[in-house]
Parts: structure tokens; C-alpha cells; sequence
């Protein structure tokens, strides 16, 4: 067997503010044979997550943070190419946790093996994955949307808000998104089946909102923070609850010009309007894989849950893509297509 | 029978920072025969509770504000002195919501007859009331605490803080308070069975609450805010639950000086340490009354629960002891004695 070149992406330097291409760096890896036990894995996806931001930063979190000199992390689905395993054989897709690399040579642990003819791949990291997963824990499990509650999703069409929306008009809620583009806003109303979406870029934001909410807000799931949140937040209703899934407007701020506190007043707004806030990481909620998985996936078959990849080929791009991620240009799960997809014309 | 005048606390203007006296006027009303169907209340006991002051306030909140002019809102424990009602009787006691006054003429719609054979009448404002109901539901029903737990109570001697402490000892947790006074926090050891107890106005309260929590903390109990909240928040474990009873270190702030933004940061904490930050209004938990009621009365009469009253004689003297509360200078649960108590000697 010819040796194998794994081509890597290297944190080079920790990013200040938004990651440049020059925070990061190529490296070819010569592999050699795998090992007893060992597979050798050719990635096929890569997803690309908000979630990475914080991993590119020295401080600690709810998961270990990145060494400059090391492959960035993500999730991936590959092909088996090798294997001196017996619960793995050539041409086995798998979903793992590998990295932004190219091919890579893996014990096996913690991989799961797909079924192409019970959904694509590609899947896998996005509507029935983590983005999936998160959607699904987050909605029902903390916003305990109720028949008729008004929900607003913010980051509407994105990975997971775009699962979001849906769950939550399937559980019978009106259901408002907010998103940028105005082609997103569009698509959210349109294709996911939400009942408004405004944007965040219009300097109307708070009135538009308060129109498309006239009985105010029973569940906001979390995103963006910053002006979304500001906007958001004096409409949620007495017992309201608010799932914070993530602040992607905040993760590459620097530095935050001096503004009053508003903690005091969130605080109150707690007490008085009895809120529930409660953040979530999808770690926490592997015992709902199964329902997830029943539940998701049979309302993808029958049509009313729709979803849309962004796919960027090329792992050289994984950096300008993942720009994208924070100026609005995605649309869609972001994956990059590293190497072909052999399930795919 | 002779008209009965009625010694009424008036609120005359809207207090800027700590009620003053001047803030509120005294007025003798003279009471008339009550009409069909009505009663004469003689006022025993007048409770008075930090959330009095947001009611100064003209903002709107979880209840109406008190309007200029008119007597200031308040739980009673009340003797029946006249009765056109088939349903109350001379002499009986009942738990009502007359406000700051002597004496009222009242339909009875929302009275409660008390036992005094069960529990002191007075109990009803505190330990088996209104602040023991909150302290209840805040707990166990938000807060949920497990065997082993770290449970932190902020004004942990106060009259709801005081009941969390002991119903977080008697469901296996350790429990941390945070008073003011010295004595305070020996009684919080001594008496209620903290595990311990450290004064917020020490300035070593943060490495202080780090030593009485080796292992974080997975509920707090908020009741005063500020500099409080501050210490005991970079505590706070994964999953860790936090109850926003009060905030009463904020009551009376007229304004505050700028200060940096807390909110962002707090927002990433409860996302990636998966915090649950939820407030409570105690009425909204009036179907838990039975459980508490049976519960806390249990505990009372085998020992495991004590309670403290902080009695002061005459209503002339509400206002200097509503400002007690907001300088540490109460200790237990205030009430104002505003007529003798014919089950005391």
C-alpha cells in the first residue's frame, strides 16, 4: 500500500476577532499503515460549526480548547479506506469526530456507522446530528412549547434554528424567525413554514417584532445574543422561557465598549415575569438520540421537515467557509465536501 | 356600637432610595357599621416584606403599584370583631391582605380562618405563609436539589432564606448561607443547621464561599443581588440551578454608576456551564400549598424546621422597621404587632 498524505489544518495562531487564513496553516502528514485494531479513515464531510470559534480561544470551556500546532476539531463523516478491525470493513461510512483533515488513522472508538439508504450521509452532522439533536433537546425539552405558544428563533434558517422553527410549528406553535438576508427571511417563511420573519438588519427590528408577536413571546431560542436579544427580550411573556443555545454575534468580539449594565434589569425582568433561562449543550442529551432520531427522521420522510446544506468543497476553503458562519453568508448546514462523496452523482 | 376609627399608613410620595418617614402620612378613618354580608377586622399582626417596596414604586410590575393617597398594601392576620357573615363568626381569626391599618370593613372574599390550636396565628405571614410557600416551591420545585447537593442561601436568616436553609438540610444537601451580621451567622449554624455561613460584608467573601464550597455550587437561592451574586455565580457547577426570589440589595437604588456590560459574560456562563436561572412569584404556586403546609408543619412540630419573628409594637413604627430590612438591621420574620394578640399571654 502506497503511503497516505493526510492534509491538515493547523491552528497557527489563537484569532483575534474574526479567524483569518493566517491564524491557520497546511500541513501534510505522511500516515503509515494502520496499526492492530486500526482503521485509516478518509474524510468525505467536515462540519463546519459556530462552535469553534471558542475552541480557538485559550480559555477554558465546556470542552478543551485547541493548541496552537494542532488540527482544528469538528465533526466528519468518512469512508473506511483500511481496516485491521472486525467491526469496521472497507467502504464503511462512519460518523466521527476527526477533525479538518483529509484522512486520519483511528482506533475505532467512539465512531458510528451510517446507513446511506436510511438518509444521505451528509445528514449526519447536520438535521439528524448535533445541529438536529440540539434543535430537538432545546425546543421541546427546555422551551416546553405549549399548543398556540408563540415561538421566535433566532438564527432562523441556520443549522439549528432552521430545525427549530420546524419542530416548533409541528408542535403546533406560531412560529417567528429572525435571520439577516432578506433571501433567508423568505426561505424561512416560505419552505420551513414560519409564520413571520423579520431581520435583524432592519433598524425597525423591535416594532416589526412586536407585529409579528401581538401576543408576545412564550419560547425564545437563543442563537445570536446582542441586538436580537435586546429586541427579543421585553416581549417574552410571564413564564416564558428562553433556551440559550448560542451568542454567535458575541463570539468575536474583543473588545465591548463601556455600556450600563444591564444585568440588574434582566435580573428583575427574572423575578417579575418568573422567566426561565437555561443554556444547552447537546452533550447532555444523548438519551433523547433515539426519540430524535424516530421523530426526525420520520417527519423528513413524510415532508413536514425540510432542511438545507451549504456545501463548500475543498478543504483549503474550510476557513473562508467558516468566515461565513459570522458575516451571514452561509445559508444552510455548512459542510465542506473534503473528498468525494461516492453516495452522490 | 361606638364608630371605630381606623389608624391607616397613608403613602403620601413616591420614595426616592430608602422609604422615609416623610414618604407617608397617618390617617384616622371612621369606620361605619359593616354593611350586609360584611365584617369589622381588628388588624393583629401586619407583615412586612421586601417586595412592599417595589409596590412604591409607579412601575408596573407582577402586581399593581400603590397609588399615591392610598394605604399601603399588606398581608394581615386579623380578629373578626363584627360579622354580617354567615361564614365568619366574632373572634375568629383570619389571613388576609388589609394592608397598613388598624382596622377594615371587609366582604370576606379571599379571608382564611386560622386554627390557633394548629400554629400560632401569626405563622400564617411567615414560616407557614407566604414566605414559607416561596421558599418551598423555590427550592424544591426550581431549584430541585439532590441528596449531596451544594445549596448557597443568600439572606439565609431572612424569613424565606431561613426556611430554604433548613428544607435544603433536611433533603441531604450541604448548605452554605450568606448573611450580614455576625450573629446572624451563628444562628444560621447554630440554630438552623447551616453547614455554614459567611458574611457578605467581609472582603474576603468570595475565597470565604469557595472554602465552605469545595465542591461549587448547584443551587443558589437568590435573595439580595449585587456584590452577592457576583461572589457566588463564578461558583456555580455545570447544571447548577439558580432561584430569583429577590434582589433586595438593588431595592432601593436610585441610580448606578456605570459599570461594565455583565450580561454577555453571564449569557456565556449559562450556556456553557448549562446554568438554569429562573425567577419566582409565589402565586403562582398555589397549588403546592396543600404539600407545603403538610410538609413544614411536620417539620415544625418534630423540630427539624425552626423559625425567628422579628415583632415590632405599633403601627406607628412600621416604617422605621420596613427600613430595617433593607440595612440588616431585622432579624426573622418582621411583622408588626399592630393590636394585642389575645393567643399570647
Amino acid at each position: 500500500m502506497k503511503p497516505v498524505i493526510s492534509r491538515q489544518v493547523i491552528l497557527a495562531n489563537r484569532p483575534i476577532g474574526v479567524p483569518q487564513a493566517s491564524d491557520f496553516s497546511i500541513n501534510e502528514k505522511v500516515l503509515g499503515a494502520p496499526g492492530p485494531g486500526e482503521l485509516l479513515l478518509r474524510t468525505i464531510y467536515l462540519s463546519l460549526d459556530p462552535y469553534m470559534r471558542g475552541r480557538m480561544n485559550a480559555v477554558a470551556s465546556y470542552a478543551p480548547y485547541v493548541q496552537t500546532g494542532e488540527v482544528m476539531v469538528g465533526g466528519t463523516v468518512s469512508i473506511v479506506e483500511a481496516s485491521n478491525s472486525p467491526s469496521f470493513s472497507i467502504g464503511d461510512f462512519v460518523l466521527g469526530h476527526t477533525g479538518w483533515q483529509s484522512h486520519v488513522l483511528h482506533d475505532g472508538t467512539g465512531l458510528r456507522k451510517l446507513d446511506p439508504r436510511q438518509a444521505p450521509i451528509s445528514t449526519a452532522l447536520g438535521v439528524l446530528g448535533m445541529p438536529g439533536l440540539t434543535a430537538y433537546a432545546g425546543l421541546l425539552d427546555i422551551g416546553q412549547p405549549k399548543q398556540s405558544d408563540t415561538v421566535v428563533v433566532s438564527a432562523a434558517t441556520g443549522a439549528v434554528g432552521g430545525v427549530v422553527g420546524q419542530l416548533a410549528r409541528i408542535s403546533g406553535c406560531r412560529v417567528v424567525g429572525i435571520a439577516g438576508a432578506k433571501e433567508k427571511c423568505s426561505y424561512a417563511v416560505e419552505e420551513l413554514g414560519y409564520h413571520a420573519c423579520v431581520s435583524h438588519h432592519s433598524p425597525d427590528l423591535k416594532n416589526q417584532l412586536a407585529e409579528a408577536c401581538p401576543d408576545g413571546v412564550d419560547v425564545y431560542f437563543e442563537n445570536v445574543g446582542g441586538i436580537v436579544f435586546d429586541a427579543v427580550f421585553d416581549y417574552l411573556n410571564v413564564g416564558a422561557r428562553m433556551t440559550v443555545c448560542g451568542m454567535i454575534s458575541h463570539y468575536n468580539e474583543t473588545a465591548r465598549s463601556p455600556e450600563p449594565d444591564r444585568l440588574p434589569r434582566i435580573m428583575r425582568a427574572i423575578l417579575t415575569r418568573r422567566l426561565k433561562i437555561q443554556g444547552i449543550i447537546v452533550f447532555d442529551y444523548a438519551h433523547r438520540e433515539p426519540d430524535f432520531l424516530a421523530d426526525v427522521s420520520k417527519w423528513i420522510r413524510n415532508g413536514e421537515l425540510r432542511y438545507r446544506e451549504d456545501i463548500v468543497d475543498g478543504l483549503d476553503n474550510a476557513v473562508s467557509a467558516f468566515q461565513g458562519l459570522f458575516t451571514g453568508n452561509n445559508f444552510g448546514k455548512l459542510l465542506i465536501r473534503v473528498s468525494d462523496d461516492p453516495t452522490r452523482e
